[in-house]
């Protein structure tokens, strides 16, 4: 991880559990035996901290397995059991092996149960779980499903208990729709940026009826294709949604364990990856990369998309692999990528161009999502004075600005640019 | 406790489960939150060592519960489960809510699957969970039900690794029949010594269609009235029975979780409870008060002999308490109790006397099961010289020895005493 250039790790459900996803959960304070446990997972702290990476668990709060130990316990006790008021039952005894099942579960979900949020013991459990793992020392949650937990004073309270332990602890929801709801600063401090990964697909992937399939069930649903003009447009609005700390601190990603991987959605078009990294990486938040984005792996929907990961030297591309690095050693290099503003310098066609703008630091990036190569005079005034050089990041040519443009700029098809500025 | 005079606890199962019994184990490495979990226990067993307590815990090793985690998985994946080999399945999906059950439970209850210990996995898990314990600060394992894992290997290896991390950690097993199997030295140190108590019914408590009534069903079974002779050779032959290391460990009793108390076995005549527990004090092996019976309370067969511990002082019979006290203080004071050989002086109908003796330290105890007083003249020689005196340890009255004998011991009706040799 160190070497890929990221500084923090977000994993899936790592909480024992008897399905291969964990999103069933049998205990909330002990790593899975199969990962190695707790000890393993406090080695794996420490050896991540020392290398300045940060590590972020999956949190699943709405709703837990049927071997929890207070679900256990209904279905052993039933009426008997005190801890009945921790779900919601329509009947008893409970039935939870035989069809239909009478309590509320997740999608009606026979193996996940739902949390009765109105519980204050509930509440208080949840907490307890939140806070005992940041004093273990993780650096933040991910939220799963946290909208179906209907109650924003169960998340403002979440979130002061976390934070009274870790003021910088990042909290972040699965919210696959605009989230201003949760994003108001009283909730989460950002959302798997799932709109910008829809904006991506929209104007990289090339669509035809295999990539649509990939896109529906339980996924992005429709995703229209997309000119530039509308794509920069959708970034922009993006950044003005939520306050600048959030926008700046959103989780964009291209692909999930929930969703058909970006690379297999666009058939095979290692083109479109590169091209939407590129842009996931100079544009304002956190950028994310799904394992195995960074070798090319592909994945077709659930469950094929989780496949294991491939350690394998010999089935790793490694130019995206290279690519990958020196999109993280780009971005770790300039705080403008990282904290600079955004400005919309040219969108037209499949082409399209901004820059990240940040104390003395301009960065310039340039898009061509066409098939044909071409040349783009750039109006880069007046964030950009006259004699400035744009001089490209990685093949170091040059070009000067002239009358407000910077002319010439070379769009290889299906390819991007990244120009830093020099005064 | 301490005031009690007691220097060890044992628990009846302590770890999270379902059942008030919490003979369904959930967690192995957890204490029951309704017990305060594993915090509480850390602060009682640091309290209960400062005092100079030690704590005995439950093994509940034959048998877990449909929650635990193992468990669990198989009902959730089925066939599909890396732990089908931890327990004994005779089909597939596994059902364990609908009757038949489809896989070894213990006595055929399906919320209590039995382990398959022959799987190393098992064995490993469950040594593991020994380990743990002992290493958390326990002094020992109570382990129930142990002659039903079939395996004298397990059990070695048990002991094996419970010793190497504290030799002096005390293995009891739940062996209600004569047990040298496991008695050798290699496996326990001392089982529960439910033929004590089987002779203390027989001599002490005057029977009736009631009390056998109480002693039916997964208890005693028959036990038949005996004659002062028959109990001295009781009594006797069960010294002989074991290495004299595991004889002086013992564990006495009598009464406990899965029996009537011994109070109500007698239907509440005390002379019964209080000649018992006079006997066990001065018998050799660890004498086990189970809780309530120090201030008399009753209890009929399981669950009534598990009631809830009386600490309303209102209802605590002091006079109990007091005889109580007197005997682990008896015991405390004199190694000849604890560590003596034992003589059989007299044994006639209802009169019984034997000897203790350790070292230049020599206790006699004189007992008188009938319902009348009378006077005994009781031979001591050679273990006595002439012109001693016995001294009542607790009127102070002396007798002194000549020609051998003791003469003219007063035995009040349904009482006992203790005589300390003073030469």
């Amino acid at each position: 991880m160190h070497d890929l250039g990221v500084n923090a790790i977000y994993f899936c459900p790592i909480f024992q559990s008897t399905a291969n996803h964990r999103y069933h959960t049998h205990d909330y304070f002990q790593v899975d035996p199969i990962l190695g446990g707790n000890a393993a997972f406090k080695t794996l702290l420490e050896a991540a901290h020392a290398r300045g990476i940060r590590v972020i668990i999956d949190g699943v709060f709405n709703h837990a397995s049927r071997g929890l130990y207070q679900f256990n316990h209904t279905l052993e006790n039933g009426k008997a059991s005190p801890y009945l008021d921790w779900f919601t039952f329509r009947g008893f005894p409970v039935r939870a092996y035989d069809e239909p099942i009478n309590y509320e579960a997740w999608w009606g979900l026979a193996p996940l149960p739902k949390f009765n949020h109105r519980n204050p013991q509930v509440r208080e459990f949840i907490f307890r779980v939140a806070e005992h793992w940041i004093r273990e020392g993780i650096d933040g949650w991910r939220l799963d499903v946290p909208g179906e937990i209907d109650d924003d004073e169960f998340w403002r309270e979440f979130r002061r208990r976390v934070k009274a332990i870790n003021p910088d602890a990042y909290i972040v929801g699965e919210l696959w729709q605009r989230a201003d709801r949760w994003l108001a600063g009283d909730q989460f401090d950002a959302a798997m940026n799932y709109q910008f990964t829809r904006a991506c697909l929209s104007f990289f992937v090339e669509h035809n009826d295999a990539s649509r399939n990939l896109l529906q069930e339980y996924s992005y649903g429709d995703v229209k294709p997309m000119e530039a003009g509308e794509f920069a447009r959708a970034l922009d609005e993006m950044l003005h949604w939520y306050p600048e700390e959030i926008v700046y601190a959103q989780l964009n990603l291209l692909d999930s364990h929930d969703t058909a991987r970006f690379l297999s959605i666009a058939r095979g078009d290692i083109t479109a990856l590169k091209l939407a990294l590129l842009t996931m990486f100079t544009y304002p938040g956190a950028p994310m990369i799904y394992y195995g984005d960074e070798i090319a792996m592909e994945g077709r929907k659930d469950p094929d998309c989780r496949r294991a990961m491939v350690w394998n030297p010999g089935r790793v591309n490694r130019e995206m692999l290279e690519t990958t690095k020196r999109l993280t050693a780009l971005r770790n290099k300039y705080a403008a990528l990282r904290r600079g503003t955004l400005t919309t310098l040219h969108a037209n066609g499949k082409t399209y161009a901004f820059a990240r703008h940040y104390a003395d630091e301009t960065i310039i990036v340039t898009l061509n999502a066409g098939r044909e190569s071409m040349m783009l005079d750039l109006r880069v005034d007046p964030l950009v004075p006259n004699g400035a050089r744009l001089i490209d990041e990685w093949t170091r040519e040059e070009i000067i600005v002239q009358e407000g443009f910077a002319r010439g700029i070379p769009m290889p098809a299906r390819d991007g640019k990244v120009w830093a500025v020099q005064k």
